[in-house]
């Protein structure tokens, strides 16, 4: 029983009685203090292992049985860690901040609303991008969604976390359109046009009248979001692009510069990712099918990887969407655009409406197979990944990768690398792949992440979103008027959860007199 | 000296010693507090005219005097309200809501930095659509601005507020990235990458890490925005399109289920505003030319109107921007679109790079003239608009005008109403144009627009902006769980102006023990 995480102030005695109000309030089949449950609401992909242990967990069903148990988490000053389905692998996956939190899995709450006319939707925390696209596909509606790499997670989840996908719809935060939320005191709101009642609106505005909150909510621990507004895209009647490889690392300059503009410019609608050799071999692949070596792989590894996928050192998908007409005219603007910066390979690709589908993630199809990529090196396998946000500049993506590529083969890790345009930035997402059964490898992700932490700020680049371990750190960086942003977070957060039950250290922010002084 | 209008709990002797402590740190050249002072931030197009009088003005240059003037509010209590320009012309211009709030003014602040690369600003609030326009001009930058009808006002008030403009950038709010905020508190604070000290990207990445704070100043009283990132359009290539008249009042759903989903999937970037017969005969000329009856006009008159200007009950203008192949191919989507709803007349229209241009909204070219429009009755003119937010959904709106249209001939009232559209809701404008005067008319201004606003709440139409007025009106409609959203704004506004001084009453949000409880 020693072993059982404990909240701050907590003796195992208080948290059994906080137990068993849940399992009054909710029923013994929706709460879980094994240490089984504990086990399976940690972290998969742990950098450090003893970080962030829940002491337990429940399931509500319903947003009455959300508010019955914040009412209970207020009564005992027990902190919850609201997950929607718990997949934000690399980021912490269902583990919260802080050790002895108990975990509220939203995963049961799984209703889907639908607009067939204006392509709008109503998601809870637990619909998957699989529950969604099947919901489409059973009920014959004419829209994509826009997927994660990895889809079994829940379409909320990763919109309150930033995560992006692969069609013109893929920031998928930006597609966010009115929440239902449950504050930490238990009061229910309903943001945008849903402060209405009955509004019909609900999703079509995001604004509502006065200040707009629905972005308070995202990265945020300043309620329980218990539906989401979103906008899908029309299925388009064309799907048209290319595959473009590029032979050496400093073409990478040359692929910013010229599809920032098509992107800025709106030809590109889709947000594309530029990514290395490593891609396809770590998810098709493992290391010991290349190399032995430890270390970087050598550049003959590299070579041997590109020749046999016919790959470039570099390689990126453009797609367009909409109708067939307009793709065309499209298609040879962006062919043009490529062919002026001596591609290695374009290899075209065209969809149109009825024909047979390719299963992507352009095509907004839900799949889990990027998640290969953790067999890399063999062993139980993870991910973490570093990822600032850089400016659509050639010269300054160049110089942040070489830096960055440096210091991988100084830290001995295979490098997989991206550079994926927002609409006006670009986010450089650099994962770490590792084995937790390499101690040694292990003992070198710590270091080398903060390392990578420590030259970006140089150069001001700050991540976007990032694992538990380095919320704190993270937060840190932001630090503009001696962190005046984060103190301003800090006082909502005092206003909102005067108990601060919610989510302690989401994103770097506190409740009073816990964690940090990020300021300080 | 008894007119001086005094903020709650304010003695003339105190305001005087305000004024000093003003002009001590501004200087007397930046304090205003005579009688003709206080008229002149007045509201022009006052409906009540005792409502909204400030007591004076000041004009801080910096933010360092921004943060000085706060202070000194701080210590004496006394409100401020902040505009940038002052020129919110039919929602209350200068004016603020509580009478005896000193104005901020802060139109003297008048920087404008530019990105030419990534197409990214920052404008201080001074800086007005002329302004921004002149700066691209003059510097030779390939970018054009969105401008709203009348664009003397500030490119950041009108964001702040909502407003819309003409180009595929016309939803103003939404090119918002990045604020630098001064607190009620006093302290400066950047937000999105902004607070990662000398990031490069706080212009190119709107979100930052944790809660995303830019809509949290839009409508709002929680801070003094000093500095606003925004992005701006790539000239392009051509601008085709085509204005498009419809004959009868019941062509409204058809345009709308015809052209709503063209703007929903795409082949429209930018937001239609569909327009009734009166939009060009309130601005070209006066209604004594064309009788000299009382009431609403008569079907006689409309048609004398639509055969002069030779328009329909309704017109649209549709635009394409970008690569001319592309917008070629758009054009005839658009064309067979249109031509399948019958309509009266198809003007067609097109432009490229290196043509002469037309100067109007679509070019994104400052103008003034539509302003013309509240001389239509004579007198000192004026106008309100009543603008709920509808669904992209032609019955509902063709009901919602019906509706609307009976109630401006049952009050005697010239209609002139709008339905523009934004990617998934539609804003219906309803401008009330009036003559300061007229009392008869005048007395009818308020009742009426009640009286939309009651009907309107009763579909669950609420709306996105309103004048200083309804405020408390528009805010009370927002009810959902007994107005909790409008209580959390309340919580929020008392945690960061703990002392009430920034903006009272700015969208309904009052600070602690001061104005009504719109939940009560």
């Amino acid at each position: 029983m020693a072993d059982i995480p404990l909240p701050p102030g907590f003796t195992v005695q208080k948290l059994a009685e906080v137990q068993r109000a849940f399992e009054s309030a909710l029923g013994a089949d929706q709460v879980f203090f094994t240490p089984l449950d504990r086990a399976s609401y940690n972290d998969k992909f742990w950098v450090d292992p003893v970080g962030h242990n829940p002491s337990g967990a429940i399931a509500p069903e319903s947003v009455e049985q959300v508010q019955a148990a914040i009412k209970i988490a207020n009564q005992y000053k027990i902190p919850l860690w609201p997950i929607s389905r718990g997949k934000n692998l690399g980021y912490g996956g269902s583990a919260p901040v802080l050790s002895g939190t108990v975990v509220m899995d939203l995963s049961r709450m799984k209703k889907i609303e639908f607009d067939p006319e204006t392509g709008t939707a109503v998601v809870e925390p637990g619909v998957s991008f699989y529950d969604l696209y099947d919901y489409l596909k059973a009920n014959n509606l004419p829209y994509w969604i826009s997927t994660p790499g990895n889809s079994w997670g829940s379409v909320m989840g990763n919109a309150l976390d930033r995560g992006v996908g692969y069609t013109p719809y893929g920031e998928h935060t930006k597609r966010i359109n009115g929440l239902e939320v449950v504050l930490p005191t238990g009061e229910l709101v309903r943001t945008g046009m849903g402060a209405f009642t009955g509004a019909p609106t609900w999703q079509a505005y995001p604004f509502g009248f006065g200040p707009g909150w629905d972005q308070m909510f995202v990265q945020s621990n300043f309620g329980v979001v218990t539906k989401m507004g979103m906008w899908l895209m029309p299925e388009p009647e064309s799907l048209m692009g290319m595959d473009v490889e590029f032979d050496r690392p400093e073409d990478l300059k040359a692929m910013i510069d010229t599809i920032g503009p098509l992107r800025r410019e709106g030809v590109l609608q889709q947000s594309p990712s530029i990514g290395n050799w490593l891609r396809a071999a770590a998810v098709l692949t493992t290391r010991d099918e290349w190399t032995d070596k430890p270390g970087a792989l050598g550049e003959d590894v590299i070579d041997a990887i590109r020749k046999r996928f016919n790959i470039g050192w570099w390689g990126v998908s453009l797609r367009l969407y909409g109708r067939e007409s307009v793709n065309k005219a499209s298609y040879r603007i962006l062919e043009d655009a490529m062919k002026s910066i001596n591609p290695m390979l374009i290899k075209p690709t065209s969809w149109v409406r009825g024909e047979p589908i390719e299963h992507t993630g352009w095509t907004g199809t839900p799949i889990t197979f990027p998640m290969q990529n953790v067999n890399w090196y063999g062993g139980r396998g993870g991910h973490v990944g570093f990822s600032p946000i850089l400016k659509q500049d050639g010269d300054a993506a160049l110089a942040q990768f070489k830096r960055t590529y440096a210091r991988y083969q100084e830290w001995g890790m295979d490098y997989q690398g991206s550079f994926a345009f927002g609409e006006r930035h670009l986010t450089n997402v650099n994962a770490m792949i590792f084995n937790h059964d390499d101690p040694e490898m292990m003992a070198k992700v710590d270091p080398f992440f903060r390392q990578l932490v420590a030259d970006a700020k140089e150069h001001g680049y700050g991540e976007y979103r990032t694992h538990l371990d380095y919320m704190d750190l993270v937060a840190a960086t932001y630090d503009f008027n001696n962190h005046a942003l984060w103190r301003l977070n800090q006082t909502v957060k005092d206003a909102l959860d005067p108990n601060g039950i919610l989510a302690p250290g989401k994103s770097g922010i506190w409740p009073s007199g816990m964690g940090p002084r990020t300021d300080a």
